[in-house]
């Protein structure tokens, strides 16, 4: 089969590769019909995340048809039609015991296109298949559904769970991107009395009004002072980073009241400054997390009853999975391009997603 | 009368000052029969808190009886014995609704020995009095009450009841010095696996366990593998700081488990490094605050109870309410004094606190 191959810092390749099998009586093997590209997997590729080693196929987001189970499997069948989780989960550890899923110490966690090889390919064997995959509603398009399998439930757990979403709040996120942009379509659920989306492009604050802001300012204009002037003075109930770089964390814990949450969602690759010496009296709240994707089914429940905004407002780009290495190099210049999420996919993806 | 006097960075005196008068309707004037020193009161001489201005009376913590009361005072009146809390309530703001009294709009907050003057003094006018003295149970010495003025609600409320404490968990307190011995008391209310002392001083160690910490050590003798020893790798469910320094934060934040807390209890004066690039995936809540005291009546009745270990073990040593800077002095030098709590009283206080 053809995938994408991590060849070490700077180097990817869409090449031949052996199809995979099942390798434990818990795998499936996944025919991928759709397929997005994550920053994550940018960061993989600048050799951020050093633990990928070089002949890895990368991705950990798809939707497919199973295709083979081993004889654990109970959930899923050969013929289904599944979302591929990108947290795979053992389900007897402490932490899946907790529903920590993403913590998983049995061998499942953020697995897929990191440890083992991932989505990016035309099939993919996925660990603990009853656990890391769903089976996927008719309503669902897989372009919708695609964008379950990450940034959706990482919105909606890192940004909206942790950040204690409650009727009324005022709501700040900073980083209008895919992950920004799924934390305003969720916390939505909580009934916020309002949104304040943060970024430094404007294609982007278009996008997370479209996404349901109701209120959106440049993150070099001055959002704290809106901040202020919007709440008495007072600060937001919730902020959320979705950006990953220590200004911006700095930035959130600026903004938010006494007494409220900043929820770190974005993946950082250097130390923040934490000012104690002005935070230690403020009763502030400040949570990190990697998604664990238990919110996954329920989130598949309500984009499938039209109670959540189309996840696929945010895909600007379209190509055939053969297209691999045209999409990445379309979605690392995003800032050219105006790529939000691009999403691959071969003609069965078409037939699916395409409404009737 | 005669109060302790802050005269500007490095000074303070005993002196003659006019007796307090009632200003407002929901005003008290207490009679002050025990007194305690806080560290943030030697914070304040050496001019870390500078909105504390000249001819300010320090002080925040106090038993005493109730003299004269204003008009609209409902729950306590003349020759009532009551606590005087670190903090004032208005009762009426957006944060006293949702029992945020610490971070009061309304006038109170830590307002005594802090913008008005406190309690180092034979008299006391205290705002808001309806909310800011709790009557005392005549179980309760003196010398017990007067530390549940500050540090018993700062450890239970910023320590345990943010930090989350559980049944069965690992809880680790780095600083064993008033509040961090009034976390590993107030923690065992919740019945934890085991709690864990860190601090340089032996001495302070030994109370820890006195108090009911299950082991101890030292802050630079590896907490870090202990903890991870006594977890099978996992590290603690909950970590309180209770120093007040960077790196003790930072070695909190290194001794939490996947998805546990770091409860800051701290006063800090500088910023600390938050490594959001090992922490960003680990699912870490931290917390700050300050003390609201809505734990007071609770801690009061479970104190009368005998449900908590007595407050006044940590007392090492006594002084005549006269003897104020002679006390000052003994506190601030600590390392060679060994003094945790120091507590100053009148006659009245010692016929109250002296068990029969």
């Amino acid at each position: 089969m053809k995938a994408l191959v991590f060849q070490g810092p700077g180097q990817t390749s869409w090449q031949d590769v052996p199809d995979p099998d099942l390798k434990d009586a818990a795998d499936a093997v996944i025919r991928v019909d759709a397929v997005t590209i994550c920053g994550t997997d940018l960061h993989i590729i600048k050799g951020d995340v050093p633990e990928v080693t070089p002949g890895t196929v990368l991705g950990h987001e798809a939707v497919g048809e199973v295709v083979e189970v081993g004889s654990e499997v109970r959930t899923v069948r050969p013929g289904d039609r599944v979302l591929v989780s990108c947290i795979a989960a053992c389900g007897r550890c402490v932490f899946c015991r907790e529903n920590r899923y993403g913590q998983c110490r049995g061998g499942g966690g953020w697995v897929l296109g990191h440890l083992i090889d991932g989505t990016q390919a035309e099939y993919v064997r996925v660990p603990f298949a009853d656990l890391s995959v769903h089976p996927l509603p008719g309503a669902v398009t897989s372009e919708d559904a695609v964008l379950l399998a990450d940034i959706f439930p990482t919105g909606y757990e890192v940004g909206v769970l942790n950040g204690r979403v409650r009727p009324g709040d005022t709501v700040v996120v900073v980083g209008a991107g895919p992950i920004g942009l799924a934390t305003i379509a969720t916390a939505q659920l909580y009934s916020p009395g309002r949104i304040i989306a943060v970024d430094l492009a404007e294609s982007r604050l278009q996008a997370a009004r479209d996404m349901g802001a109701d209120a959106t300012v440049g993150a070099d204009e001055g959002p704290e002072a809106l901040v202020e002037d919007l709440t008495e003075g007072l600060g937001a109930d919730v902020v959320v980073e979705a950006v990953g770089v220590p200004e911006a964390f700095e930035q959130c814990t600026r903004m938010v009241r006494p007494g409220g949450h900043v929820a770190n969602v974005g993946v950082h690759g250097r130390p923040a400054a934490l000012h104690l010496e002005e935070l230690w009296i403020k009763d502030v709240t400040i949570t990190t997390g990697l998604v664990d994707t238990h919110s996954t089914p329920m989130l598949l429940r309500m984009m499938a009853a039209g109670r959540l905004p189309a996840a696929s407002a945010m895909v600007t780009h379209r190509f055939e999975l053969g297209q691999m290495e045209e999409a990445y190099d379309v979605f690392a210049r995003a800032t050219d391009t105006g790529a939000l999420k691009v999403v691959l996919g071969g003609p069965r993806h078409d037939e699916v997603s395409v409404p009737a």
